[in-house]
């Protein structure tokens, strides 16, 4: 390889202008993404672009994409390290240039020491503003705002990073046809009120308002994770939810149990079938309680609780929650969207919604918010 | 024209084979077809079909389609008279045909002398008998399920017959592509609680029970029209209620007031355009009272409220309402379903869903269907 | 029905402003369409607008559509007589409605007495100019450009005219998306050189100059029908042939023999299943003879001969035989065109290309001349 | 990173099944990958998989994709060195992973350091052998086949490996429609007769007889690339040769001049913008030349000429020398066929076909295989 003697190396905080997408907190160096859709996005001239990161896990491995110019051009695992990746080279020096650099996998619970940092980026261009987009949006929700199932083949059935992306995702889809900045709080299997297997703690709400409560251990703590998130710094126009397919699983699935403290939990089905009236009750209040959360921490967003990618039985609980919410606040920014099912004809890996359902249940959203928004 | 010397006139009662769709009243002869998607179909051997018919109207013509072997072949406006139609000829003598006749335009509440009747065949071949299909449909609706704007150009705005049918719209391609037979009760401009233009008495629920209630006159009464339905001959698989559209637009409409009686109607906005909330209450009463209708007149069939085609804003207090009823009654067979919103690349002729609307509908809802029934 | 006593009839003579697509003799009164797509236009106001026609055939009878502002409102077959047949009525008076009503049908060689007579209108409104597409496109084919299973169930295999239309084929959708007027001359079964079935008459080339030649004995004499095709008053911007379907089918079906004559024709596969070189070299020198007879009738339109709806195995012939002609003449102005064979899923009746396979092949040829045109 | 100590590393000689696609050397090693679509393919149990590689460049990095189980999962470029990749970790160990690592970019002319060279692999799983696919295809092409603009933006116009691929070129697409194994010959702005810029040495009838003829410099030679190719040990079903386009362009282009010798070359238009005939002469002899080779080389196979990806002007001069082919030579098996041109809507980066249009070009391709080889 001919080497460019011309690239120069910044430190983030020598870097005149970089964008961060996805919350984290700002005051780190090197900077963490910490949730899937996370990314830096830079604007620059120059004929190569470098990224100096720190990547580590202990079993789930960080995935990332990198696109310019709004076109991903690379997908990839991380491996552990301190290490730079090439993001272009060859290109025409004086054109500016958009690079986004995105992390493609989710938070994760499961993993403590799964991490990506930013330290900064190498160039022989220059570094110019980038224009703010014109909407921002929230999105929370389970492994289908993970993007499970939009990458591998139909009969994968493991549960593993290199399946889930944001790259494909109706998050991501949604943000490019809006020109919005987009953020996404999301975990595989988890629920509004529990986890797809009935675990209580498995919930996003409970998190909800750190900056990335769900990444635990002592390294997440020290890159900021248990921080108050500072939402007053960034409003979104809309929060878009996506919850409640895992807690229609868990009247399914068997007790949960805790192995050490012996705790228990069970959301059950009568013998027709149906919910069980106290259990869905619970259901439904911990969704009006999350949107009194929501509403706090945003007070002048529009929240549209969406649901039915994976299945739509638990609609009319949730609208009975909205409804409640409503009733109990006033409120009349909160808003209930169906999106449209899966099939076998737009089905992914590992069961779950693939490319094909994303795009479609993107273009409902994307004519949802655009009326909503005046877009 | 060579003139065919085999035709043989079959009074309906002297058909041997036949099957009649929709709502009518089996006593009567000549038969009436009273509800857009109403038909009669046989299935018969010969070169050549002809169809006898009386049709009369004041100002609002009828238009019908007529189906050979399912596909649709000619679409037409019928003129007064009592008169013959050939539904095909020269085609191969042995094989059997399946023949529809079918009503393109809805029931019509503004014109009493509107009508088709239905006095017999003439054929040279030999009638056989028609195989049931799979389930039965009852779809319940407003101008969306009449269809109007499946057919015109998008500049068209007249509310004229020609721009309403039944073979585009999202009732018949979900029949079709579950194997079903389906009944269509709808009306224009009409809703849940009132019409489009606060008139109290433009709701389905008033006239459901009756034949074909809506029809009005001393023509239509002769003809049936205000008899009860005999709801045990017919108990569909599900109902497909599809109302609230024109509910909403009242909210936005001037107080309607009856010229002669002095009485009026107005459904209230807030100031800041949200529903008030006794105006918002009495619709889902509305809402509430109807489905205890259904369900009495219909004791197990599915009962599916879908909305959206033309907006989601009363989406909340639908499910509101639903929400109540099961609550009221313990229901676990009624749902809620979202169907995708009109585009402006969706939209047909005078502002409502076009072809492209409905196949995007009625996709959401077949699937919608599969599950529910099995299918 | 309310009778319209402000209905004023016309007769063609008295229209001040219509157009006839398709080739006519303009002298006549009635004036006859003769070919499939051939059509009487108007712009017209009033509320109500019929048509005075008349009507006969032996055999097939003829189909008609009437498009109201450019959208097909109804179709349906014609029966004979001399009658009047409304296209619409209880439109806003004020508004200027383009109406055109189209032949559906073929010109019928089979069939002498089958003719469309137009004798003129009854309106309420007022006639006004219809403002000249941009471009004049003319459509030489076969059964495809006939529309021959446009229509129809994918079992029905009757060869009858309820099956074939202009109104779904590719034809009038490129001529509707170049914003263009159509002429279409097409006969289903024939070719460049000779029939399906190797009837060495049945070919398109022997008739092109006539009016339309194909149509037989006096009745069509006495229209026209046989006079000279007056080229110099209406020059195509492209001519499109879609001929070679049956020349091809030809070479797999028996000898031809004329029953009255003795006289045989029989176009010859080898062993290997390869066309026979003398064969395939009369074929070639028929579709150089017809290109001599366009380019002399048409001396500056585009010519572009497209293949391929039904099958690919005559393309290096046809494409011999332009290259010929263009060494022959220098021509510059004559191309070739491969449109997409029909598949399972696009086939229409009677093994057709459906309306699906005419959107495909449509969308090619489109793009192919919006870039010969500049369009 | 937990790290896994049940890795092996097998040398490519030890791994007991595995299978390379594209034109290569076989007797070297480590083993390169040559052209764009080139790859190694294994089947594998086991938890994690790696590959071991060489790889260096002068200016224009290789990337490649990794696609497990047949669906892509990762696309990056390749820096140099002699390194590891990891192509999967953390999956079930019992199931058979099907592993394709895939050399994305084109075989590089312009860049005589690069190269991809396979050691081995590293895996805790076994190998497990990959059954034949039911066809062989050979395609032949410019940047079109070298997947040129199907990743990057519509604005991208730099010509650089990025933009370059197979994995969502028509090729990729076809192949894996038909369950056939592909290989790729291909180099961008290279022609049948000239380059786009009329170089007469860009052209890949030059070196189509040997294994990667056109990888110049001492390393490729090394690596085998200027070996005669073994047709025998490997002859396809169909050959598809996708080459015109950048001959059309050379006629618009200036003269090309070697600066060393002198030499020029020009293909020239005639003043009404037709081919000169004696500069289209020698594009013609140049394709009747190729087939000669072609089918020396390959004595069987299908071959298909297709053409009009990016504009259909030479269709007739290549149909031309297809008939003087067959003309002297009696070969029946040699085919022309168009694939759709390119349209704004399809597009991709740098002016060349988008992912869209590749979709639409394989589906007419696809359709046409399926017959000729009656898959």
């Amino acid at each position: 390889m001919t080497k460019n003697e011309n690239l120069k190396t910044y430190t983030l905080q020598e870097v005149p202008h970089y964008k961060v997408h996805g919350r984290t907190d700002s005051s780190q160096y090197p900077l963490p993404l910490f949730w899937n859709g996370s990314a830096i996005e830079v604007n620059v001239t120059g004929s190569e672009l470098w990224i100096d990161i720190d990547v580590d896990f202990d079993c789930h491995e960080p995935w990332i994409c990198c696109a310019i110019n709004g076109a991903v051009m690379s997908r990839q695992m991380l491996l552990p390290g301190s290490y730079s990746l090439c993001l272009f080279r060859g290109m025409s020096p004086e054109a500016v240039k958009n690079v986004q650099f995105v992390r493609e996998l989710q938070a994760m619970s499961e993993d403590d020491a799964c991490h990506i940092l930013i330290r900064g980026f190498q160039t022989d261009g220059h570094f110019s503003p980038i224009p703010d987009r014109k909407f921002k949006l929230e999105f929370i929700g389970d492994s289908i705002t993970s993007g499970e199932g939009t990458y591998g083949a139909k009969e994968d059935v493991d549960w593993i990073p290199m399946y889930m992306g944001v790259s494909r995702n109706y998050a991501a889809l949604t943000a490019q046809a809006l020109n919005a900045e987009a953020r996404l709080i999301s975990q595989g299997g988890w629920g509004a009120l529990c986890g797809w297997d009935n675990n209580p703690h498995h919930n996003l709400p409970t998190y909800y308002t750190k900056i990335c409560g769900l990444a635990g251990g002592s390294v997440n703590e020290a890159l900021g994770a248990q921080k108050d998130n500072p939402f007053a710094e960034w409003q979104p126009d809309a929060i878009i939810v996506n919850l409640g397919t895992n807690d229609c699983s868990a009247f399914s699935q068997p007790e949960w149990s805790d192995p050490e403290t012996g705790e228990t939990f069970k959301q059950h089905l009568n013998e027709d079938g149906s919910f069980r009236a106290d259990d869905l009750a619970r259901f439904e209040q911990a969704v009006v309680d999350f949107l009194h959360v929501l509403r706090r921490c945003n007070p002048s967003s529009y929240i549209v609780w969406t649901y039915g990618m994976l299945g739509y039985n638990l609609s009319l609980a949730i609208t009975d929650a909205i409804n409640t919410f409503r009733n109990e606040t006033g409120d009349i920014k909160t808003f209930f969207l169906h999106l449209p099912n899966t099939t076998e004809e737009t089905v992914g890996s590992h069961m779950h919604p693939g490319f094909a359902s994303h795009i479609r249940a993107a273009k409902v959203l994307i004519e949802y918010l655009q009326e909503l928004l005046h877009a």
